[in-house]
Parts: C-alpha cells; structure tokens; sequence
C-alpha cells in the first residue's frame, strides 16, 4: 500500500512541506502576526491540503502525523523566515509567487501518486492531486479572512488539474513513473508562473 | 449497509447536487469570480456537506468520490449557468432562495437517511441530515468571505431540523420510508420557503 | 483502548464542553445572531476540536456524536446564556476571557490524553491537544468572519502547547495520570490567564 510508484515520493513531500512552510509563515508575517501566529500559518498551510485527501482516502492517521520528518520540513520552512527577514523588504513579490507555484506543483503530483496508490480511480486521483495542493494555501487564505488565491487568481486550480491530468494519462501511456510525475509537475509549474508573468486569465463571467 | 431504506435515495441525492452545483456556480458569478473559480464553487457546494456527514459516519471514501454520476451532476449543475447567462439579469433573486430551499429539503433527507443506514442514533441522523444540507452553503459562504446564510438566516438550519425530526419520527411510527422522507422534505421545503417570503424571524438577542 | 488514563476525563471533557457552549452561545448574541444562530455557535465551538482531533486519530464516529452527554452539557452551556442575559451588560469582557481559557485548558488536556490512548507519540499527542483546545473557537471565528484569537492573541496556542507538553512530560516522569493533567491544566489555564491580565506578548515580526 504504502510503496510509492514513484522513487523519491517523499523527497517531493518534504521540499513541498519546507516550500509551503516558508511560504504561510511568510504570509503570517506579512499580516503582522506573532511568532506562534506564524508558525500556525506555516503548519496550516503545509499540512492541510495533505491531510485533507488523506481522510478522504483513509489514510488515517494523516502522514503529516505519523513521519516526524513532514512537521520539521515544514518548521524548517516557517523558522528560515527568520533568515530571510533582514532581507524580507527587497524580495520582489514575484518571487513568493514562484515559490507557491513550485509547492503547488510537488504537491499536486504526490498527491495524485497517493490517491492513485489507495486505489482511487483516475478522475479522482486528479481531483485529490488538486485538493492536496491548493488545500493548504485555502485554509491559510480562510484564517487571515480573505477570499482564497485559488477563487481569485485565474490559472491556480487550472494549472494543478492539468499537471494531475497529464501526469495520470502518461501512466496510462506506460511512460516511467518517476517521468510522468516529472512531466506533469513541469507542466503544472510552467502553466502557473507563466500565468502570474503574462497575466493570463480565464474567460469571467460578471454580472457588472 | 448500502441498500437504501427510501428507493430513489440516489436520485435524491443527484438533484440535490445538480441545484447546489447550479447555485454555488451563480454565486460565484454575482461575485464575478472566473470560470475554474466558480466550477469549484458550485463542487463545494454540491459536495461539503455529503462529505462531512460521510467523514463523521466513516463512510469512506465519500460517495461523491466514489460514484461517477455525482461529481457529473454537480458538474451540469454549474455548466448550466451558461444556458441562464443570457437571462440571468431578469432571473429574480427569489428564485435563487427557492433553489437552495428545493436543495437543501433534499440533502437533508438524503443526510438524514444515510446516518440512519450507518446506524446513528435518531437524534444524531438528524443532526447530520441538517449538517448535509447546510455544510456545502456553510463552505461556499466562507470561502467568499461571508458570515454564511446559516448563521444570518433566520429559518434556516431550523426548517432542516424539523424536517429531519418529523422523518424519522414518522419512520419511528412505521410510515412507509419513501412516505417519511417525502414529508420530510415536504415540510422543510414548505417552511424554508414561507420564511423567505413571509420574512419570518426567530426571536433574536440583542446587545444592541 | 476507551479507558482513560486520567480518571474523570469525561468530566473534564463535560466541563469544557458546557463553558465552550456557554461561550459560543455568547459570541452569537455580541454578534446579534438569532436563537438558531447561536445555539449553531455553541455547537460549532464546543465540537470542532474534539471532532478535527477524532477525525486525524481514527475515533469515528466522533465521541461528540456517540455519547448523548456532550451535546447536551453544550445545549446546557449555550441555553445558560438566556439566564445570564438579564445581566449581561453587566458581565466584565475579561470574564469572558477566563471562562475561555478554562475550556481551552480543559479540552486541551483531554485532547492530549486522548491522542495518547490512541497511541500517538508524544509530540503528535501535545499537538492534537492543542488543536482540541483552539479548533472550535477557530471555525467559531471563521464562521464570524473574523480572524481566529489564535492568530491574533499572542499567549493562546503557546499556552495549550507549554500545558498539554507539561503533561505528556509529568507522564513521562511516571508522575500520577491525574496529577499530571491538573499539572498540565492549571499551567495552561495560569499562562493564558496571566498573558490577558498582564498584556503578555511574543515577538512579532512586523514589515511596518
């Protein structure tokens, strides 16, 4: 059950907990909180999403709770905030972006790997990649009171149920395991940080 | 475990999923999100509340992962909004509470109805009948931001508790099940629906 | 696996269940709620925690859904609130503060000795304490539309982890299962008392 299809599963679950880590901390700073104001933002963000698809599939107790090694990623993440903090007004704002994208990426592709490896059917596995991704930045988004990125920003959701959908047809195709998560973590990467550079957007509907 | 006490249980469930697909998809329109943005809104909608009642009961994975027809539902449900676009500016606000009104008599029966299969006691089916039928809204509200319509409205969680309690008191008294689930929903539909359009209130306490 | 370490844990658990409920019911009249409304808000803070906490260690259904008890004492705390509404006006705010740190005490020693009867280890145990302790007030205040007290109040979640870290400690130390978690509530009720009496504050880390 738990031997992963592909190699280094858990090497992308930890650089997406450290990433995620980092980032929510980041965000706890930028809404002025205290330390453990952050360091809650950095686990929420880091852990929800994962936790989330591991109820729905059963995996119970959640992995995050059952490998020391995801909550010390993940407070690496949120701790090197300290590191970053002298220099925390000149890193340009694009660059957290990226950094989401790169954690949204790892996490949509281990996500869908696990779901796939409970047996879910591929849809579904597409579905939980996507939940598994964006999950932690929404309840991070829901605590600080705001409408949650992946409502607002146009090619967020998209781009992980693309890199998830590719990723599960090119197992499909017979490809290499470790290559098709490649392939769609790539895809779901490029698809989210040309987005944020070109400012692509989805057709809106608005009633004004 | 499976076998349903009211026949077209299923059928319940997928109308109740194709109106609060349609609803959450329009609430995302009214708050002028893009297309992906309000497929998940109408997803949450349909979903959230059938998939707390499923984590609390131990019904996992969840039905709405499990069976193709419901995401599919949800799915039209939101797609359907296109064919409204052109009218929906003529399409008056109260219809929208009638919907939600028709959806959530639904859920709760069908939540009310699968505690009971798992075994619940009367009091907690009813409980969770009412958590199916207002979570997905209860979910939609928070993510756009907003004190959901559960805490605002006046008869709201209110009409589903007394739905539920009159079905499986009238399953207590050995009423047909698809009779019992008819009144059911009947009255919670009934009350939801005199409330919005006699502006009934439940007494409030104030500070101001 | 349903026998307690610490005698009295329900009591415990009762205890906090009726002041959470009582609290709850509270923030649902400062919030000019309905009658539905806040008995919803008395629920919502008095369940969550344990619920989340249930949920992650495999107990389903919930504690709160099995035994008729909880719900009850919670109906009691929140139905309390119209004997104290004559006076209200009347009632200090900081009393308020004192009634929250009691259940948060409470609930976070019985979440940790829970965790702990389900075998988790001892970090994961301090963990899903602290998050019996603040999970109902958190979607109380995300229900509110408010940011969470444990993002805002600096001694809250620390004041959970030094209490239930405490005890997890006392246990190690093969001090007596109870006088360990009065150990763990006491500190933990002092800490939080003392932080709102005294204005105590982490660090922050503010870009203004």
């Amino acid at each position: 059950m738990d031997r992963p299809i592909v190699p280094n599963l858990v090497l992308i679950d930890l650089i997406g907990a450290f990433l995620f880590g980092l980032e929510g901390a980041l965000a706890g700073v930028v809404a002025n909180l205290d330390l453990m104001g952050f360091l809650v933002l950095g686990f929420v963000t880091a852990f929800t999403g994962g936790i989330i698809r591991d109820l729905l599939i059963g995996a119970i107790p959640p992995s995050s709770l059952k490998d020391w090694r995801f909550p010390t990623a993940a407070l690496a993440g949120a701790a090197s905030v300290f590191f970053f903090f002298p220099i925390i007004h000149v890193i340009p704002l694009w660059s957290l972006a990226v950094l989401d994208a790169a954690a949204l990426s790892l996490y949509a592709v281990a996500g869908t790997e696990k779901a796939l490896l409970y047996n879910m059917p591929p849809v579904v596995a597409v579905l939980l990649g996507t939940v598994t991704g964006v999950g932690g930045g929404v309840v991070r988004d829901v605590l600080l009171a705001q409408v949650p990125t992946v409502l607002r920003a146009d090619i967020y959701a998209t781009a992980a149920i693309v890199g998830c959908s590719l990723m599960v047809l090119a197992l499909k195709l017979k490809l290499k395991p470790a290559l098709a998560a490649t392939l769609g973590g790539i895809v779901c990467f490029a698809l989210r940080s040309i987005a944020i550079w070109r400012h692509w957007n989805l057709p809106h509907f608005s009633l004004r």
